[in-house]
């Protein structure tokens, strides 16, 4: 059986589920690299995946005999197949944060399921670990950041309007990589204050502010990168603000490392902050993988501890409402001493 | 208070509702004009949008004091009011098909509701039947739509690949209405036997049969429409299996009106393609609206009647395994007497 199936059987036994039934087609990407409309269910003896006949012959020859996973036509499978699938099982799993509820009624019917338990949190947890191959396309995801930041160097000038900028971001993905990981973030002067702006028809000016949030995709793993710019000489007052803000984001660079506590991390910086008058309005990051954002949140609620082979974001920010915002982000590695950083674009006081 | 809130709240009267949390994006838009993260709380008193700071401003600018509908800013909200906005009311209703289990169980904790009922059928019962201005924004995607076949008759021609092909049609909505309602099907020769093909780099050829599915978007609403059509003489087998098609389909545009069983119109498609040697192995159509697919689903499940100012599709097909397919589709505004075809592109065996 390939790893990530092994390993999600190994955590349900921990939770003595005999069965379960995976959904999001998400997690039935990481699990099986399937990319097809179907359920998986991992039954007592099988993994079984049915989809309908537009994916079988894909399906068919994207697994291996290594992976152990049995394709079946829907059309093919009776009212009493579904009621055998899980006949032993004391307790069958479900991913509670993606079943609708109307879903969930109708499994326990469909599929006669005695007790059906919670359990989306194992391939959650399972995912926030990458493996060596996760790793490469997301470091190649933010290699291709990097060069799309470096052409924008060149590209950005007075004249062009915040959605040119974003369309040249988004052509720029489109032609490098599988497209953009979410939609880009290009907000400029007074918009810059506002963190999740949306690209307008603003005009970029002479001494504006500019910040660029962007990322891209690379067999379906994204990259998460932002950056703010200048067009010539920036205020003192935005000179010190980046400056807090930069110092921050370099501080907690250097704090991340396996073992280390996620919610002193963001405390750290929220404290810093709060003696310069400002405050840290949203996380301070987020695990990165096959969704944009995903487990862990690193955030002052989360307790949890940093582990070797996250993948996670690093993005403090200030916003000061109505005149302007700074905020620099990056996609990091958690290893055992330290974190490599995948974004390397340069995040000193860049000046157009 | 605006028509369709109220008319939802004449049903929710009907099923003991006293109040609804209503969360699907989509159905927040048809009945507030709302294009927002957030969510639509039905209580007692008021209607309140809950929403965040991003938000705020656009949304207070889409409403009217007519809509009667309270913005509040999320942050402002705080447990108390969760818990007393559902007071007094005995049953409150959300949309099963859309809440996830784990925001159900949720939704009962934080706003201490006593008996939340599945009530979403209440808001696609509404949907289902269309008002003028929902017909004239689907009357204007569907005449794009035909707008763009036009342009594809001019366009196609042996060496373009499927995808090009697809591509010319994704632009044409781009730059004439708020771009595709679906990811167009490009399906040539032997790849048009499958009904929901994806465009692949299959290069036109001379004699080709071609299966072209589209639509596109006007303010929110959708178009749906599916011609055949040929590169050169078709065979005698192809001209027998459009015309049996092309005969179905007009067919049903004639018994298409108020009253009419839904089951009935599907069962007559299927016997004749049965007396034929051919099976009908999809749907016959689908409701249209702001959503590609909604209520009504015209197939030989649905025992309900049709009604005014429904808008639906008949779209029967014939797919001969391996060898090529016809889909022949249109959209349609269901009225007292008969039907108005929305899509209105020749589809009388078209020859390039």
């Amino acid at each position: 059986m390939n790893d990530r199936l092994q390993a999600l059987r190994n955590k349900m036994l921990g939770r003595s589920l005999q069965g379960m039934i995976i959904t999001n087609p998400i997690n039935i990407k990481y699990l099986t690299k399937i990319d097809a409309e179907g359920i998986l269910l991992l039954t007592r003896k099988e993994n079984i995946f049915i989809t309908d006949s537009r994916y079988i012959e894909d399906v068919s020859s994207i697994i291996t005999p290594f992976d152990e996973i049995v394709v079946d036509d829907q059309k093919n499978i009776s009212k009493d197949d579904y009621e055998n699938f899980f006949l032993f099982c004391e307790n069958v799993g479900f991913e509670e944060k993606y079943l609708t509820y109307s879903d969930y009624k109708e499994y326990i019917r469909k599929y006669k399921i005695n007790s059906f338990v919670e359990a989306g949190e194992l391939i959650t947890t399972l995912r926030m670990i990458k493996d060596d191959e996760e790793i490469a396309n997301i470091k190649k995801a933010c290699e291709i950041t990097d060069q799309c930041f470096n052409m924008l160097k060149n590209y950005i000038r007075p004249g062009l309007t915040e959605k040119q900028i974003a369309k040249r971001i988004k052509n720029f993905f489109q032609e490098n990589s599988e497209g953009e990981s979410f939609d880009t973030i290009v907000a400029s002067g007074e918009n810059s204050s506002k963190p999740h702006a949306v690209p307008t028809d603003r005009v970029i000016r002479k001494n504006d502010i500019i910040t660029i949030d962007m990322g891209c995709k690379i067999n379906g793993y994204c990259s998460d990168m932002t950056r703010t710019i200048f067009i010539g000489e920036p205020t003192e007052e935005q000179k010190t603000i980046y400056n807090l803000v930069l110092d921050n984001q370099k501080k907690v660079l250097n704090e991340i490392r396996e073992g280390q506590n996620i919610k002193t991390l963001a405390k750290s910086v929220e404290s810093d902050f709060n003696v310069n008058n400002q405050t840290l309005i949203h996380g301070l990051g987020h695990g990165v993988g096959l969704e944009i954002h995903e487990a862990p949140s690193i955030n002052m609620k989360n307790e949890n501890l940093l582990k070797e082979n996250m993948v996670i974001t690093d993005e403090p920010g200030i916003y000061l409402a109505g005149s302007f915002g700074v905020r620099i982000e990056d996609t990091v590695l958690v290893t055992k001493q330290g974190c490599i950083t995948l974004t390397e674009s340069n995040k000193e006081c860049i000046i157009l």
